[in-house]
C-alpha cells in the first residue's frame, strides 16, 4: 500500500491554478477554486480535496459540462433573499459569490438565503458555512448532490448524496463545523476506499439485492448505492431521507434548477447559501459565551472505555488545519499525483511537484 | 396488552381544553394547544400526542414550570427576523405566533426567522412547518429538547433530543414533511413501548456501560442514553451530534435561553421557526411541478422484494390524517384515558370519554 506523500501548498496552488487557467479559467477563479480545494485537505477532509481536481473538474471543462467563463448574475433579489444564476461556470465560484452576498444581505435583515440556479459541484459544503462563521455570522450550506443514494425501501440509487452543512462561531479558537453529506457518507468515501486498497464499513450501502456490501468496486460498478444517514428505517433512514429532500427544496427546487434525481450525470448542481446575522439576535459576546458553556458541558460527559476526549464537529478538523498550515504541506495519495502529472503533460502546464 | 380505544375528537377538544382552563390557561390559548395535540395523534405521532397532555402540560403548569397565562411579545426584531419572549408559556402558543409572524415577514423579505426565548415544550416540531407549507411557503422547525442523547464516544446523557423539522408543498394532496429528533429516535419511543408493554431496538441507545439494550425501563431508570441519528461514529454519529448542535444553535443559543444541555429539567425550551417565501425564489406553479417531477422520480425506484411503495416523509402521516378526520377519531392507549381520568377528577373537570 503506497504511503501519502507530503506536498507544499505553495506549490499545489501554483501547479492546480496552472491546470485550469490553461484551460482558459480566469486567474483570480482558479486561484480561488484550488484554494477551496486546499482547505478541504488541510482539514483532513480528503474525500472532497485536491484528489477532485482532474477528474471532477479539468474533465467537466473539457467535455463542455462546466464552463471555464461563465457570467455569473443575480437575476431576482430582495431584501433577505436572492437568486444567483452560476451560469454552469464553477459551483466554488457561485457558491463563495453567494455566501458572500448572503451576509451582506443578513447584516440588514437579519437572516438571508441566496440560491444558486445552474451550477456545477462546489466541493465540500463546509467551505462557505465556514467563511460564514469566521466572520460572525451563523452560516448554512446546502446542495444537490450526485444520485447515488437509495430512498427507505428501494434497491437502487435515486437521488443526491446532497449536503446540508452548518457552522457557527466560539470563543475556542475553532468553529463548530457541521459538514456533510445527509446519506451515511458521501460518495468520496468510497473513492478513498478504491485508492487505498481497502474495505468499506457494510453499513453504508446495499446492493441492488438489499444486501450490505464492504468491496468499493461494487460500488463504482454502479451495482451499490448509499443508505440515507439512519441506514435501516427502525433506525431514522427516514431522517436522512428527509434531509436528504429538505436539501433538493432549498437548493434544487427553489432554485427552479430541478432536484438532484432529476438532474443530468454531468456534475451539475444547485445550492442555498444562507447566513444569520447573530449582532440582529444578541450580542456577539453573549452568543459566544452561550456556545463556550454548551461545548464545555458536552465535554464533561463521562466517556466509554479507550475514548480520550469528546470532541465537537469542527474541533478535530480546525486541528489539522492549524497543524497543516503551520507544516505548510498537506498529504496526498501517490495516485493523486499520478493524475496531476498526465494533466499537466497533456496541457502543457509544467509539473513540479514531488 | 390492552388495545388502543377510539375517541371522538369533537369530546378530546373540549375534554383537554376543559382540562387547561381549568388551571388558568386561556381558553383561546386551550383550545390551540389540544388542537394541535390533536393534529398529532390525526397523523399517527403518539409520541408528540394527547398522552402528554397530563404529565407534561397539567402537571409542568402544577409545579409552576409552565405560565398558564404568559404575557408574551417580540423584544427584538428587523425585517427578516424576530425574537419573541414567551414568558415561560405553551410553547405551542409560542411556536404558532412565531411561524405566523416568520410567514408575515418572509412575504416582504423573501425568508424570515424567528426565535423563541424563554418558552416550553412545544409538541413534535412538525405542526408549525406543516402550517407553513399548508400557507404557499417552505417551514422549518427547531427546538431544544430534554437532555437524553449522548454525545459519540460519551457514555451519559448530555444534550438534548433537538429536533429539526420542515415542510414544503406538493401538488399532490399532501406535503412533505421533515419530522423529527436529530438522536435515532425521540424519548417518546420509549414511552409507547412501555405504555404497550413492548421491547425496544437495541439500536436506538447505550447503557451506561456503552452496551445496547431493549428493555425500556433501563431508560426510565435514567440508565440508558439515546445515539445521536447515525447511530456509531462509522455510520454518521457525527452528523447526528452536529444537526444536534445546529438545532440549538439555531433555538437555545441564538435566543440567548441557553442550549439543551444547559436548560434546567422543567419543560425550558427554545425554538427557532423559520419561513421561505416561494413566491419570492420561483413561481408557485413552477416549485410544484418541480416537486412532484422529484417525487414521482423518487417513486418509480426499483424496490425490495416486499416494499409495496416508496413513500415520501409526510405522505403517510397525511393518508392516516385523512382517514381519521373522515373517521372523527384518534385511537389512544386505555393507560392515557386513565390519566385523563384521574385528572378530571383532581381538577373537578367533568369526564365524558371511554
Amino acid at each position: 500500500v503506497a504511503e501519502d506523500v507530503w506536498v507544499p501548498i505553495d506549490r499545489l496552488r501554483r501547479f492546480g491554478a496552472g491546470l485550469l487557467t490553461a484551460l482558459g479559467v480566469p486567474e483570480e477563479d482558479a486561484a480561488l477554486v484550488v484554494e477551496t480545494l486546499i482547505e478541504a485537505d488541510l482539514r483532513g477532509v480528503e474525500s472532497h480535496g485536491l484528489a477532485h481536481l482532474v477528474e471532477f473538474y479539468v474533465r467537466r471543462i473539457q467535455a463542455g459540462h462546466l464552463n471555464p467563463r461563465p457570467a455569473m448574475r443575480v437575476v431576482r433579489e430582495g431584501p433577505a433573499f436572492a437568486v444567483l444564476d452560476a451560469d454552469r461556470g464553477f459551483g466554488f465560484v457561485a457558491a463563495h459569490r453567494a455566501i458572500d452576498l448572503a451576509m451582506e444581505k443578513a447584516e440588514g435583515a437579519g437572516v438571508a438565503f441566496v440560491v444558486v440556479q445552474r451550477s456545477t459541484h462546489y466541493g465540500a459544503g463546509f467551505h462557505y458555512a465556514l467563511k460564514a462563521a469566521r466572520r460572525g455570522f451563523v452560516g448554512l450550506s446546502v446542495t444537490t448532490g450526485g444520485n447515488i443514494v437509495v430512498p427507505p425501501g428501494g434497491r437502487r440509487r435515486a437521488y443526491g448524496s446532497n449536503v446540508i452543512a452548518a457552522a457557527a462561531p466560539t470563543g475556542k479558537g475553532w468553529e463548530f463545523v457541521l459538514d456533510g453529506a445527509t446519506s451515511v457518507v458521501a460518495g468520496g468515501k468510497y473513492e478513498i476506499a478504491r485508492r487505498r486498497g481497502t474495505r468499506v464499513d457494510p453499513a453504508w450501502g446495499i446492493t441492488e439485492d438489499g444486501e450490505p456490501f464492504d468491496d468499493p468496486e461494487l460500488f463504482f460498478a454502479g451495482r451499490g448505492a448509499i443508505l440515507p444517514l439512519g441506514g435501516r428505517p427502525e433506525t431514522g433512514a427516514y431522517k436522512g431521507f428527509g434531509y436528504g429532500i429538505l436539501a433538493d427544496v432549498l437548493s434544487g427546487v427553489l432554485s427552479a434548477t430541478g432536484a438532484s434525481a432529476l438532474l443530468p450525470r454531468t456534475g451539475a448542481a444547485a445550492h442555498c447559501l444562507a447566513a444569520v446575522h447573530i449582532e440582529s439576535f444578541l450580542p456577539k459576546e453573549e452568543f459566544l459565551r452561550q456556545m463556550d458553556a454548551f461545548i464545555d458541558r458536552l465535554k464533561e460527559t463521562d466517556r466509554l472505555p479507550g475514548v480520550a476526549e469528546i470532541t465537537i464537529p469542527g474541533e478535530p478538523e480546525a486541528r489539522l488545519e492549524r497543524e497543516r498550515r503551520a507544516r505548510g504541506e498537506v498529504p496526498l495519495h501517490p495516485s493523486i499525483l499520478e493524475g496531476f502529472r498526465a494533466a499537466a503533460e497533456e496541457l502543457g502546464v509544467p509539473y513540479d511537484l514531488p
